[in-house]
């Protein structure tokens, strides 16, 4: 152990100097700096607005800004969205001051109702609904015009972002989209002592202590970061909710925030802890069938509402992990979440009660046998609730079964809820995926969970389908575990915040492509110039993968160090609940290796619809990428590669440190290219995931040779140290618990 | 307390009202805009570098810049941040590319052995020793120039800082300066896991989860920061140190911070605990005097040594808080400091080691009695210890025998150590003084401790002299507990910024005026406009007078609510130790208020000189300031203004509170003049400022008033809400937590 730490603090050795180089060559960067682009520190996300090319710059109308929707904040936000942005795009000192005279070349905003109702744009645009917009060239009151037009303020907002984002990318007009989902939110894992639960990215963007007589000019920023995305809500604390965020103080610090949120069409919803009014000493019980706790419900919506009265609602984590719940009361999820639901309805508000439930009372798991799969659980207690939750209950459901793996399949319950509107529960924060210390980007995921057909009733219904509610009716909406915090880059790297981007467009529109949205982050984000963006998205696309391959490839699932999820750890087998083990997860035994969630296992493959079962019933038809997630194999399995399951794993692992070298190698290609500061923090990265690339790889199978004593496949390294190296390494001040 | 906290919920409202105010206003802001300065964030601190008024601007010689020192990472420090400064205050786009040649107006870097021997600047550079620095005008090489000399590069860059400094505000050259103490140090309280232990702006800077692969370029402006003070020490970690900072692993994060400061002049510190070898399972004891314990010691110095070569050595708590210690093994603090001073001696590292120490076994303090007294604690302890420790040991010494006080008399160990090199600790965070909230200019705190006269051997002899060793030849130095996080702002406000100042160029030159550091700092800091300096002065000058006023005046200490210190809680009496309870200090009762430490009381004034001792024994040559600290009065005990004693102190109260009203309307007059981003965050942390200056007045008075049963003066306004209300005010989530 003593051996290994010395091993990797030497290697630092090396980094050392090259700070000691770059500082003696201080004198010569003074003068080399002028060849390269100014350093950026990342603050200022994808809204850079960079002056654009000349060529490209001689085609954007750069006229005045006039509105024929009068003043309002949103309006007034719109506009000097369109100053910051067209100054910096066309590289304009400060624009012209804007009126509302409507002149030729100029930006028109309006609304269908400032328009003449014999317009020829109105029939496009009562197609939009209430967030949609529309952006085209056309003529208005005999000038040539570029139009941004909507039903509503925010509509305005939305398009004036879009255009912005369309003139980086070369889009051509005209440009029209609205949302498929009526809720697109941010939830913030937030701590009210600023602490975030799995935030790699510094402390809590909110800073409660000041709230609510100081507002940090931030909150502004971040609005218009997400408004640019079309996101339109964001939980502001943790789901392990407290019970004095209900309190006055801090109800008046979420109104703080709510008021610089609003202009830019966002929401702000709470988190709330089951047991509230009974901690407070407020009511006797907790039981949702209690008339005196309904009534405190409804008396506290009712406070809320006369403070922020455009408030969401709650989202409820309840009987999980340790949270009380109803049914600590004999009560069900939908006894708990209607009585919540019936308090905010009078007012509009919604209950987003989540289904990421496990060892509640009715599945105690006290051993490894068949019959226990933590997998199972969530839809063991919802789907016999399908059709019994108010109509502003939202069952919120994690993309996979387990928690945010690198890869998991499709949770069974997006198909097998058709009377209930569902919320997608994304986590952007990567706490299985490297933190902020790994390049991982994310859109390929999300993609993989939004296209993913459930076949529900028969049909192909995709998850984002039936989010839509195509297949009853029933609109749901997507949410995203953030990865913003008070860090300089917000995101925690540069690279980070590529997945708050693709989360934010994918929400606004699930069919897009992960490519195409990582070209346009990267446009926007690092340069116009296709030497870099080229590379950047090719990066990009490799990455998540990579990491899957490196950590936990073929279905392997929740192998991550205890508590902190930090590096590999597959040997712990001693912690108090058999399912908090990696051993319960990949079951590598001398005999083979793999989750049987089949016939022959805890059967949770009958959960999902009977095609997408027959499918994963048998190894030869699961998709490799979800073998073993599926499957107990033998290790001499015979893979689709003509390899044993065994050499196809640790060709895997092999693959995941080879992608990690070369998307290093990639990006010394590209950093010459982009400015100094940032080129050099994501080199640092890269070599840093490299590294722990290595590491996952040699600690896993350092492991696994010990379970089935196999040798490793010709060609293939050893492991650099001996096993009980690995399992000496601890992490207590690792960042990211709650 | 419900009712109270929806009263300050409510005045709220007003502020979300002007919020909404400043979105509906968004469009004329744009315009309104141009008007004043752009928005600054606050991160540049008081090196911005503001293009100066034209008729100053034409005064600065703009030439280019010629090194006859070689390029070190230090000289290229030194001309990186000339060229930044000129760039700067001249408002010139880019300045021209510098070479080494003396040019007519040109500045020139030299270092004597760069400059002819018999050159006439030479016997001046003799006696500036290996920091000071020269900078005048003079003929070089038959040219006009401006001359940056010293001894050292360390010397070349604090010149280049002066000359920045001497440009912005006014100063007439030559300039020449050196330090009166070797060691100037801050004192990071920063955990592994990033929080800070009195930590109110943000986390830890260090960003130890990615250290070493991955290093924040703030390092390097935090470096320049502190080097453009003169601040040539940083000890890392907390006190409160955890074993694991020397292990191999920290120590290599370490050493890549130290590569960051190292060209800035500033050598890296670590706390270490007491006990690491024990716990770390590598030694069976932690005695000093043990030969293991020895061995231990000087193999981890060795092993610091090879990593960091320039390592500054060690600070140490110990027995102190519970901190372990020598005295569990039965030792001395000489015989632990000494122990650990001779493991650094062979590399040239020293120990600095904390007088900071209550409740050790020596002294249990069981029950509020006459002869227990925490102020006596420390004298007791190190006294008898003066000239038993080695010659690279410092105690280090807080500036009053409590802790860190809004007001303190000096710590009587200051004149009573002549053998032994002393260290001052200030406390720059203001753990006692509302945080970074609270608007209160340390200044005037630290030049009142430095200019105290000890009358040490009965003689005139300043802290500061005592501290400079002019005394006995014992040359110390000085330590700032750091305000500095993460937060934009580095300090958690602008105006915080200026605690930090003032401590390092008070370090520099403990002889400075607070004033006049304020000045300098406002000119750099907000404006080189007199109206914007003169008043912004004023705030800062009567800032900390007014916390002392309105929290604990007269003397009067430790009234803070428990743990945080946020607010006030004279009345907490139940805390396992009498010396954790604010009760324990004020000792208020029917028949009187104060801690009685002459004679009659704990006699802890005896360990001051004669000279102090007799002063301050008589309560009417006790100045009014220290009334309380040192005798126990009777309400009515009549005070020089004629006033009896109760009604003084609610005067006292009262004008605290007017003050910070005073403060606020003296701001909303700068406000217009400075940048609308400073100026609107100033003025919310005064409005906030002000509101707590009347929850303390408020609280302290009804206390007081419940235990003397007197009314108030005539005029003087009631506690806006019962005592009760104050008591149920409950803060679990303060900043500041270690």
């Amino acid at each position: 152990m003593q051996r290994f730490v010395m091993r990797r603090a030497a290697a630092l050795s090396s980094s050392l100097y090259r700070l000691l180089l770059a500082c003696l060559c201080l004198s010569l960067c003074l003068d080399a700096a002028a060849a390269r682009p100014a350093d950026e520190d990342g603050y200022r996300l994808w809204l850079r607005y960079a002056t654009l090319p000349a060529a490209q710059r001689a085609q954007v109308p750069a006229g005045r800004t006039a509105s024929l929707a009068p003043d309002s904040p949103t309006v007034c936000a719109a506009r000097a969205e369109l100053q910051r942005g067209l100054d910096g795009l066309l590289g304009r000192p400060s624009g012209p001051a804007d009126d509302n005279t409507v002149t030729d070349g100029g930006i028109v905003l309006a609304r269908a109702a400032d328009l003449p109702a014999d317009a020829a744009v109105q029939p496009r645009l009562r197609v939009l609904g209430s967030e949609g917009y529309l952006v085209e060239r056309t003529r208005l009151r005999g000038q040539e015009v570029t139009l941004v037009a909507a039903n509503t303020d925010v509509g305005l907002l939305y398009g004036s972002f879009a255009w912005l984002r369309a003139l980086q990318t070369g889009t051509a007009l005209p440009q029209a989209s609205s949302p498929a989902l009526a809720r697109r939110l941010l939830d913030h894992w937030d701590n009210l002592d600023r602490t975030v639960e799995r935030g790699y990215a510094g402390e809590s963007i909110w800073n409660w202590w000041e709230l609510p007589g100081i507002v940090d000019p931030r909150y502004t920023d971040y609005a218009r970061a997400n408004a640019s995305l079309g996101i339109n809500g964001a939980v502001l604390n943790n789901v392990n909710a407290k019970a004095e965020v209900l309190g006055a103080p801090f109800i008046a610090k979420a109104a703080a925030v709510a008021a610089v949120l609003r202009p830019y069409g966002i929401r702000v919803y709470l988190s709330v802890r089951w047991s509230t009014p009974l901690e407070l000493k407020q009511t006797r019980s907790a039981d949702p069938l209690d008339p005196e706790v309904a009534a405190w419900w409804r008396s506290k919506a009712d406070e809320i509402y006369r403070t922020i009265p455009d408030f969401g609602g709650f989202l409820v984590k309840a009987n999980s992990e340790g949270q009380p719940g109803p049914q600590d009361y004999g009560r069900n999820h939908a006894d708990g979440a209607n009585m919540l639901a019936r308090a905010l309805a009078p007012h509009g508000g919604v209950v987003m009660w989540r289904a990421f439930v496990y060892n509640p009372a009715s599945h105690p798991i006290k051993a490894v046998d068949k019959n226990s799969d933590r997998a199972a659980q969530a839809y063991d207690q919802f789907k016999p609730l399908d059709g019994k939750f108010d109509a502003n209950v939202i069952v919120q459901v994690k993309n996979g079964p387990i928690d945010f793996q690198p890869r998991e399949p499709v949770h069974p319950l997006f198909g097998a809820m058709p009377a209930t509107p569902l919320m997608m529960e994304f986590q952007i924060t990567k706490e299985y995926l490297g933190f902020a210390t790994h390049l991982a980007y994310l859109g390929p995921l999300f993609q993989e969970a939004l296209r993913f057909d459930t076949r529900a009733g028969g049909h192909a219904v995709t998850v984002a389908q039936a989010l839509e509610g195509k297949q009853a009716g029933k609109v749901g909406g997507i949410a995203g575990v953030a990865n913003i915090g008070s860090s300089r880059t917000w995101s925690g790297s540069d690279f980070d915040q590529a997945n708050w981007y693709a989360f934010g467009r994918m929400a606004w529109d699930p069919t897009l492509d992960a490519g195409a949205v990582a070209r346009e982050w990267a446009q926007q984000t690092w340069s116009q110039d296709v030497r870099v963006t080229a590379p950047v998205v090719d990066l990009m696309m490799r990455s998540r993968e990579a990491v899957v391959d490196y950590m936990t490839p073929l279905g392997l699932h929740h192998m991550m160090g205890t508590g902190h999820h930090h590096g590999p750890a597959p040997w712990v087998d001693n912690l108090e609940r058999p399912d908090w083990n990696p051993v319960y997860y990949h079951r590598a035994a001398r005999d083979g290796i793999g989750f049987a969630r089949g016939a022959v296992g805890s059967n949770a493959l009958a959960q999902y619809a009977p095609e997408v079962a027959r499918r994963f019933a048998d190894p030869a038809t699961t998709p490799p990428a979800f073998l073993l997630w599926f499957h107990h194999l033998p290790w001499t399995y015979r893979m689709p590669s003509g390899r044993s399951l065994w050499d196809e794993l640790v060709a895997h692992y092999d693959r995941g440190v080879a992608e990690a070298a070369a998307m290093q190698a990639e990006w010394e290609r590209v950093r010459p290219l982009v400015d100094a500061r940032r080129g050099a923090d994501v080199a640092q990265r890269l070599a840093r995931q490299r590294e722990e690339a290595q590491w996952w790889r040699d600690a896993c199978l350092a492991y696994f040779q010990q379970v089935n004593g196999l040798p490793l496949p010709p060609g293939s390294r050893p492991p650099a140290h001996p096993l009980e190296d690995y399992r000496a390494l601890a992490f207590p001040y690792a960042p990211g618990h709650g």
